[in-house]
């Protein structure tokens, strides 16, 4: 199982994306990955580590690197031979089953689509992102750029992340639900209301709209929304987890009595912020490509890489292609 | 200055709602409160408290309530002696300046617009609400009901918030951002897309497009978005600072050492947790109807309401309703 790894993107750097891919073959035995980035650079990163002959880590060079202020379309456009660009070649050509990057979404999305094509009865790929709630996590899509959706995108939303939920975490019949701004049927806006129809009518295990509040209560396994206002709940997510540890130890700091017994709940407040923190989880299945492809978050630690690694494995090893186009086939078949 | 508050709305019962109405009187030397409410129940509370003959709170009936499960259209055209409508009716008169209630956001909104209309030049009232950042409380608007917005709507929605914002928060030059998925201008969806032109031209302090992220920032004094995306930002908000309430509390409970001393830390967890929490916030201005209106949050304590009560006096006495009116006037008088 050969995963390519985008070595150059994200925010951190090589070294911890090196980190990540080691952690994912010493954990995996039947992942192999491949480094794609500046040949020269990774190869003296490998061997600083005691890594250049490691069987299972390989390099495949591409001379540019996406940054993070350039335009999707256009940076894929002009950068033939980006990381991006390169990883997805590889998937393409069946050199690597999967490809990994914490670079760009954008530009990862739009590269998946160029070279890999749209899965074969979606629309419009979309990205689903685990967000940590009380209970399991909870997939959400999409996160990505897909506005003004149509009623039939947010239906196809919904087959892909059920399948994928259903295959990547185990779970036999993952509960669906469309947010929206109230339980009730007939709430909501024009695409949603019919977004519900849609969904009700299929095989799927729709538990009907669910709220904002529902996303963290970890009662529902999959939610459905539009690019726009998915991508607006994981930023404001992020941002009132990251205020609301500023402020908590803001708070702490006026007394030196919490300030001193904080000290002891110092485990405690590791694993919470551990827990709430987006860049600890894997990685972001990119749903409706032709293949597979996981966004990492910009800021992803060497284990949250090596979560997405396995994760992509898991998504090739579950078939989770095969069962939305199945799926698709078969609703199309009925109707 | 008299303000009507619905003394039976909220999910914690007449007591809370005129424990408020006390404080808010003995506070603020120049504000009266009209209780509106089922009027035996109401005196005998006010008895119980020996307020009994307290001059600056008097009583008037309402037979009816508007519980949180009935639909909001259907309830108003329903109930005519419901407190909400009695309270708007005494606004529409003249006998009360403003309407403070904690029941049924929607149902309240609706009897405003029907007893009071909208205010001129504006299409769509919205329901505005102020959210815990960093630094000062930042405007949302619109977290109610107006899905589906075109960006006229919008642009009214920016107008209000500015100058609620700027009478309410004393802050002269409120900085106004949209809602969006990325700083730059052109990101977004059609309505927004359009919003952002039709802003950029008005006189309003705009400083352009914000993410999900920054409304927790604490730069930005108004940010801008339909009712759906606001709607659904606030409840995911609500949901993940719950949430993140829970989990830290079970980690420190997994250590009988943090458990010791968290209880060392127990009032800096109680202002933080008084700090992150909705319904310690005044109430959600009502904003483009004919009068003044509050929303408040439906567990709203004492000190909510009180806020809530003295919010409505300063909207009223700031003569919002004017300052966006005339900005309407002046804008149009330019186009």
């Amino acid at each position: 199982m050969k995963i390519a790894l985008d070595a150059m993107g994200g925010d951190c750097g090589s070294a911890v994306l090196i980190d990540g891919a080691i952690q994912a073959i010493e954990q995996y035995a039947k992942i192999e990955v491949v480094l794609i980035g500046h040949e020269d650079l990774l190869r003296e990163e490998l061997a600083r580590r005691g890594k250049a002959t490691e069987p299972r880590l390989s390099i495949v060079h591409a001379s540019q690197a996406v940054s993070m202020e350039e335009e999707a379309v256009e940076s894929v456009r002009r950068k033939k031979d980006s990381t991006i660009m390169v990883g997805f070649d590889l998937v393409k050509k069946g050199q690597a089953e999967a490809m990994v990057s914490a670079g760009h979404s954008g530009a990862t999305m739009t590269a998946a689509i160029l070279q890999l094509g749209r899965l074969k009865g979606i629309s419009r790929p979309s990205i689903a992102s685990f967000f940590p709630t009380l209970k399991e996590p909870v997939l959400v899509t999409d996160i990505g750029g897909n506005v003004d959706c149509r009623p039939q995108h947010l239906y196809q939303f919904a087959v892909m992340a059920s399948f994928c939920c259903q295959l990547l975490m185990n779970r036999p019949a993952p509960r669906v639900g469309l947010l929206n701004i109230g339980e009730e049927p007939g709430k909501g806006n024009a695409a949603v209301k019919e977004a519900y129809d849609l969904i009700k009518a299929s095989s799927l295990n729709f538990i009907g709209n669910v709220e904002g509040r529902d996303v963290y209560g970890g009662d529902v396994d999959v939610v459905v929304c539009d690019g726009f206002v998915g991508n607006i709940a994981l930023k404001v997510s992020e941002g009132l987890a990251e205020a609301m540890q500023q402020m908590l130890k803001a708070e702490i700091k006026k007394s030196w009595r919490a300030s001193l017994a904080s000290l002891f709940i110092r485990p405690a407040f590791d694993s919470f912020r551990k827990r709430v923190d987006y860049a600890e989880y894997g990685g972001a299945p990119l749903l409706g490509i032709n293949g597979t492809g996981i966004i990492c978050h910009g800021t992803s630690s060497a284990i949250a890489i090596r979560n997405a690694i396995k994760e992509a494995a898991k998504m090739v090893e579950g078939h989770v292609n095969k069962a939305i186009t199945g799926h698709l086939q078969q609703e199309a078949g009925q109707s």
